[in-house]
């Protein structure tokens, strides 16, 4: 089924709304949510609207947060969430980071006691508007195993980079420190098909190709695969995530940081406050003109562009290309959902009493 | 041969004189050089004091650069560094960013017209010493082919983040943005063995193993190998240290960037001038109580040090730990070269009338 953006939008709105946030907050929250679906990312957008509002059941998320920044520079500053969602965070805490670059060339901005705040790409996108390069990285419970490690020690742990250019659309890395992002195991799960070699290892540590195996007590491994193969780079990466998120904040990092589904058992031992994030804003102009930088830019996306590819492929891609592609085409012809989202979401607006939209 | 380290830095600071460095600026290069030998990395270390010289000797290196600063704001600067070594360019730049920070909380320096500056992982440590995170890129010529891209438009690209920590030792992570770097690919050339699937492809933009096709026209490959190991994910990560070395500071970027070989032609419609590095410096306490962030950091150290291994694994390490374990027995017990660069480094003794040092 197919449904309009501002259709799931409004549906949005009123379910964050039911579940007590003010109106400008559940705005935000719905914006920053079906930003996942609008560019793709299927897994983390409305189908994970019903994880948000378990969460919220379970009293681990506060849809009221008094949002405070505990301590600050002129380039810094660090944020408390108190418990609110991520959702709605990060763009608080993102919008100090733009401030801070606007007086001071850049900011910086790390976050404690917050929840999942979606996909990096959208606040980070946030600075682009500014003519500055956004920064936005989380980190999340631990599903990853680093190098030689049999224990998941990290989250997916995605960083995003976003830099704006001049004709030519923003150039927008946002990547996950995994080899493969969660959700692409859950669609191998559904079909029944092998994982490529690299992406997980079973709960012994050996390298597996069964993607059932993460749920039997596997992992994630990090961008790499393997030694071999650079994963203590993917570790590395992840590790400077979690790092930034959470020690500079004081936020949970490693294997403390409170998992997403509200029915796992919180960690023991946690040694901060919530999920961490952090975010970065650097103005273009405080390092050139920002028409000498933007014509640059435009020079590198074309000459990258324009790459011979390899035979079989058609073109060589920008990062951000794909995302962006599938964000025009979603919003002019609607966003399909899977049967079991729609279930899920037709549950969701009975119970809270919020009407579901139609399709189309 | 093994040789102690001073007497390596004896010998190293005086061919840097020869070539009309003035002493502090030998002094500082030398130190920046051998640091690579010290931590493991002979690739970049004193086996590559010939191919500095050489770029002198075609020009390509200026020896008495006037450093200066371009633009500036209270969090950032650009450095021009007047074609100079960037063993020399690298430190002054990290020292505005560490400058910065002391008032601002964080800085940020991008540099156009430099050189190659040795390991990224000097530089950044020596923010760490000041109880700050220590961050450091630079783009290279190009030798890596993006992902579906049958051209090399990037180089190795590394990025060192290092962290400082309380009674452990710092975290260090410095890695190359390609799955292997080029210095490994020489190993196996030498042996005569195959490279792992996911290193390279040949100038048909094949997937091959044999280590040889990176000279005949073939290509490293991003971290990840392939697409389906997330190779566009390391391409999006050299890329972001190209546009924040290059396009935010006004030096050669992508295909453009000037090439480490005195005998390799210059790129032809360079956009930019010499080589771009980029240097960050954040404040610890510019975010947290300093101890409390170094008791953070201790946890985290210690948890994923202590981490249960895979079978066949001894122990998990964090970033640095292989670098730090080399240096600390180097220093004592000498640098060892292999034949070919100590024949190298006599020649180039006996060309610039300089003392070549006796072993041990």
């Amino acid at each position: 089924m197919v449904f309009t953006y501002p259709r799931l939008l409004g549906f949005t709105i009123d379910i964050f709304r039911r579940i007590g946030c003010p109106d400008d907050d559940a705005r935000t929250a719905a914006a920053a949510l079906l930003s996942a679906d609008l560019r793709g990312i299927d897994s983390h957008g409305v189908a994970r609207l019903i994880g948000y509002v378990r969460l919220h059941e379970a009293g681990r998320a506060n849809p009221r947060p008094k949002l405070r920044v505990l301590h600050e520079t002129p380039s810094t500053a660090v944020v408390d969430g108190d418990g609110g969602l991520g959702l709605v965070v990060a763009p608080f805490a993102m919008q100090i980071a733009i401030d801070k670059a606007a007086t001071c060339g850049t900011g910086w901005v790390s976050v404690q006691h917050s929840n999942h705040f979606g996909i990096a790409g959208y606040h980070a996108l946030s600075a682009v508007r500014r003519e500055m390069i956004g920064i936005a990285m989380t980190n999340a419970s631990a599903l990853v195993a680093p190098t030689f490690s049999l224990e998941r020690l990290l989250g997916t742990n995605p960083i995003c980079v976003a830099v704006p250019a001049g004709e030519e659309p923003p150039f927008v890395a946002d990547l996950a420190t995994t080899t493969a992002a969660n959700g692409k195991l859950e669609i191998l799960q559904r079909k029944g098909e092998p994982a490529p070699a690299g992406w997980i290892q079973d709960k012994e540590g050996r390298p597996s190709t069964d993607p059932h195996e993460l749920k039997a007590g596997g992992a994630l491994l990090p961008l790499g695969g393997d030694r071999d193969h650079g994963s203590h780079k993917g570790y590395a990466l992840g590790a400077v995530v979690d790092i930034f998120s959470a020690v500079l904040s004081g936020a949970n990092y490693g294997p403390w940081v409170p998992p997403f589904p509200a029915y796992v058992p919180m960690p023991t031992g946690m040694p901060g406050k919530g999920i961490g994030h952090f975010f970065g804003a650097m103005r273009v102009d405080a390092f050139r003109p920002a028409a000498d930088f933007k014509a640059d830019m435009d020079k590198w996306i074309r000459r990258f562009r324009s790459a011979t590819p390899v035979p079989g492929q058609e073109r060589v891609l920008i990062p951000g290309d794909p995302e962006r592609e599938m964000e025009a085409e979603r919003l002019a012809n609607g966003i399909p959902l899977v049967p079991s989202v729609v279930e899920d979401l037709k549950a969701l607006a009975i119970k809270l009493g919020v009407e579901f939209p139609s399709a189309g």
